[in-house]
């Protein structure tokens, strides 16, 4: 059911510095830092086989990645796993009794549906699920 | 540079539950767990398209994931990326300056040769790099 990973949110504190060690060291080539408002944050993305790392810095401290950063510190904030149906895979985790935070699938980039797991249910990963728009014809 | 995610490491509290969480909840085949002694861990994989989840616990608590666990609780321990070049990507790392655990390569499981990058300077991301063994003839 978890087709791939599709992306690592990595919270940082300064996305610039991120994305240069990212790009001198590793060859990566991270997109411009792009605000994402509703969010909250600052995010630049690289890909890295068939999955994306997304660096993501807070525009304000109390935003959740902000929260995050004083709680936690730098590190990985979350992991997106592709499913092929999102509806389903929220059915069967709600059925097995799992905390979600997104009881509805919600919008997110690029017209992908996503719905967040509750850390506490995953042993403490903080999971987003993903599913694809049909390109379909 | 970096090929793929190769595996991320989940460190869990019990690696039974963890197991069963993603057998049941999403059709993940975890491996029977495996004690590694000389890391200290009991561990259990599962693929999820090119890349692997390791679920790690502790069997000592001064063990580096038993550490890990009661500083800042269950979640992703690490991230592991394939490379090509093992030897050509720590001199690199060395050469920009960036904090090296193991200044040469040691053997991981398989025969891969694997490395790993300091947290501090992998933006709080303890960071490792695995090279496969030459399959070619």
């Amino acid at each position: 059911m978890l087709k791939r990973i599709y992306h690592l949110g990595y919270a940082v504190e300064d996305i610039e510095a991120a994305s240069r060690f990212y790009r001198s060291n590793f060859g990566a080539e991270p997109t411009e830092p792009e605000v994402v408002e509703e969010q909250g944050i600052v995010a630049a993305m690289f890909r890295v086989g068939e999955s994306m790392i997304e660096l993501v810095q807070p525009i304000h401290p109390d935003s959740p990645v902000g929260k995050f950063l004083e709680k936690r510190g730098e590190g990985v904030h979350h992991v997106a796993y592709e499913v092929d149906d999102l509806e389903t895979a929220l059915a069967e985790l709600k059925n097995n009794g799992v905390e979600i935070i997104d009881e509805e699938p919600r919008t997110g980039v690029g017209g992908t549906r996503v719905a967040f797991v509750h850390p506490k249910s995953a042993f403490g990963v903080l999971t987003e699920l993903v599913e694809l728009p049909d390109r379909g014809g």
